[in-house]
C-alpha cells in the first residue's frame, strides 16, 4: 500500500487524536468482574472496544485519520484493503465526513463484514484472497479514482487514534501494573505502548497473539520483521504482519508477546460471554487466553485488558462447531 | 410466601436503597447505539442491567433486602423460591453478608441457573415445577430452618432496590420522555415507576410483556390481579403474576402495557446482540420488541430502556433452533 511512513508518534499525538475523535467515538465503558478477578487471582479492568462504533477499536484510528484529511483529499475519497474491522471503520468514518470510501475486500471475507461495509456506504471491490491480489487491486483503485490510501496500521494517524483507548483506560484507572492487548499488524499494541509507557513509567505492556499466527512473537525474537506466512487462527483480526511503523515501537516499549492456542482462545471467548455478558470476537479473546495461561505472572496485579472488538457471526459460533 | 405486605414505597426509599447497595452493586453503563436510534427513529438510552452482578437487576433488590436484615436475621439465613435470576441474586447477596441462602428451585430449572445459585454458595432444595410445590417446599424450609423469606417482588425492600436502576439512568439522562421495562411480577416496573414519576413529572412509564404471558396487561384492563395461568414464552423471567404490592403501583403510575409476540422477542434479542454487542436474555428483549412494534409512537422521543438481564445458555440460543 502506498503512503507508508517510518515517522513515530508521541503521547501528544494520542491526546490530539482523542480530542479530534471525541465528537464521534464512544468513550467505551471500563467493566470489572469479580468472578473473573477471582478466577485470575488479579484485579482486572476491561476496556470495552467491542462496544465502540462499528464494533471495534478500529474506528478510533480511522476517524482520526479521516479527520486530518484536507477538504480536497476528502473530495477524492479514501481507500484501503481489509477483510475486516478496519474496512467497516473506515467506511463509517468516511460517511461521517461526507467522503466516499473504496474498500478492497477478498471475495472470501465474511458476509457479516461485507454487509457492515456496505451498510456504512462503503464501495467494495472484490479480489482474490491473497495479499498480492489485495495490493494490486488497491493500486488499481487508487490509480483509477485518485483517492487517499489509509493503511490499517502502518499510518501515524491510525496509531495515534488506536492509542486513545489506552489513554481513556488510564484516565479511568491510573495505577495499572500491566496492559495487555492483542497484536496483529501492531497498530493497537503500538498505540497502547506509546500512551501507556509515557503516562505510567514502569507499566508493563504485553501483546497477545495466536500461536498459529505468531509473526509478532518471532519478529521481536529475531529483531526484524518476519512476515505472517499462512497464518491459521480463528482470530481473524490478527492475521497480518507487523509494519515498518509498528515494529520499532513494539521493540522499544513492549515487554513481551504471549502466544496462545486455538482451544484457549475459544475457551476464553466463551468465558467472557458467560461471565461478562458481552460479545467479543475471537481476536479479543486472545489476551484473555494469555491471562488464563499465565495466571501466575499476574497474581495480585492490577491489569488492564483492551477488548478489541465484537464483530462475530451469530450463526457460526466456535463452540457450536465442537459439539 | 410469607411476609407479604401492602405497604408502598417512596422515592426516598429508592434513594436510601441506592446508598445502601452502592458498595456492592455495579453502577451499570448506559449505552447508546446510532444504528438502533436510526432503526427506531428515536433517541435511546440503554441501561445495561445485564452487566449487573449476577447478570441481572435482581441483585439490586436482593442486596437491599439482605442489607436491611438485623444480625439475628442474618444468622437465621434467607430463603426464597425462584427458578431464575432472583435465586442467584439472593444467593450472592447473602454470601456477601455472610448469611446462608436456601433456594427452592423447580427440578426443571435451567442448568445454568442451578449452577449460578450453587456458585454463589446457595443451598438448593428441588421441587416439582408448580407454584403449589414451590410454595409448599418453601414453607417447609422456613419451618425447618427458621430463615427469613425474601419474596422476589412482593417486598418493599426489593421494590426499592429495583427502582435504583431507573434512578441511576435518570441521573445520567435526566430529560427522558419515556421509560420502558419488562414486566413479570412487576418489581422492576413498580420500582421504575416510583423513581421515574417522582423524579420527572410527566414521564411516561411503559411495561412490556410477552403476549403468551400477558397477565399484567389483562390485570390492568380488569382492574384486579389476574393470575398468570399456563404462561408460554421464551422470556422465562416474566412468567409470574403481579402481586398485592406491585399491582396498585402499576395501576397508578404506568401508562400502559404493550404485549409482543415470541417471534418479535427473538428478533429483538438478536438485533441487540448484533448491534450493541451485548448479551441480553429473552426477557430483556421484550421492551425492545415493543419499541420495534410501536415505533410510530416513539418517533422523535427520548426513550430509556432497562435491559434487565443477560443470563442465557450459550448452548441453547433461540435462533439456532429455528434454522
Amino acid at each position: 500500500m502506498t503512503g507508508l511512513t517510518t515517522t513515530t508518534i508521541t503521547l501528544d499525538d494520542v491526546r490530539e487524536a482523542a480530542a479530534r475523535i471525541a465528537p464521534w467515538a464512544h468513550r467505551t465503558p471500563v467493566l470489572t468482574s469479580q468472578s473473573l478477578d477471582r478466577q485470575l487471582g488479579a484485579s482486572l479492568w476491561w476496556k470495552c472496544e467491542n462496544l465502540q462504533r462499528a464494533g471495534a477499536f478500529k474506528f478510533r484510528g480511522a476517524m482520526n485519520a479521516v479527520s486530518r484529511l484536507s477538504p480536497a483529499e476528502l473530495e477524492r475519497g479514501v481507500a484501503t484493503h481489509s477483510s475486516g474491522n478496519h474496512a467497516a471503520a473506515l467506511a463509517l468514518a468516511a460517511q461521517i465526513r461526507g467522503a466516499r470510501a473504496h474498500i478492497v475486500m477478498p471475495r472470501t471475507a465474511r458476509e457479516v463484514k461485507k454487509r457492515a461495509v456496505a451498510g456504512y456506504g462503503g464501495e467494495i471491490s472484490f479480489c482474490a484472497p491473497t495479499l498480492e491480489a489485495r495490493e494490486t487491486t488497491l493500486q488499481r483503485v487508487l490509480a483509477e479514482r485518485g483517492c487517499v490510501a489509509i493503511h490499517p496500521y502502518n499510518h501515524p494517524d491510525i496509531l495515534a487514534g488506536q492509542g486513545t483507548a489506552a489513554l481513556e483506560l488510564l484516565e479511568d484507572v491510573p495505577d495499572l501494573d500491566t496492559l495487555i492487548v492483542p497484536v496483529g499488524g501492531g497498530g493497537l499494541l503500538a498505540g497502547t505502548a506509546i500512551a501507556a509507557t509515557e503516562l505510567v513509567p514502569g507499566v508493563r505492556v504485553v501483546g497477545a497473539e495466536p500461536a498459529g499466527a505468531d509473526d509478532a512473537y518471532r519478529s521481536l525474537q529475531a529483531g526484524r520483521i518476519l512476515p505472517s506466512v499462512d497464518p491459521r487462527t480463528i482470530a481473524d483480526g490478527l492475521l497480518t504482519s507487523l509494519g515498518e511503523l509498528t515494529f520499532p515501537i513494539l521493540r522499544e516499549r513492549v515487554e513481551r508477546i504471549v502466544t496462545v492456542s486455538e482451544q484457549a482462545i475459544v475457551a476464553a471467548m466463551r468465558l467472557v460471554w458467560e461471565r461478562m455478558k458481552i460479545i467479543i470476537e475471537p481476536s479479543s479473546a486472545v489476551p484473555v487466553a494469555a491471562l488464563l495461561e499465565k495466571r501466575d505472572e499476574v497474581s495480585g496485579k492490577r491489569v488492564g485488558v483492551i477488548l478489541s472488538g465484537g464483530n462475530v457471526d451469530l450463526d457460526d459460533l466456535p463452540w457450536a462447531e465442537s459439539e
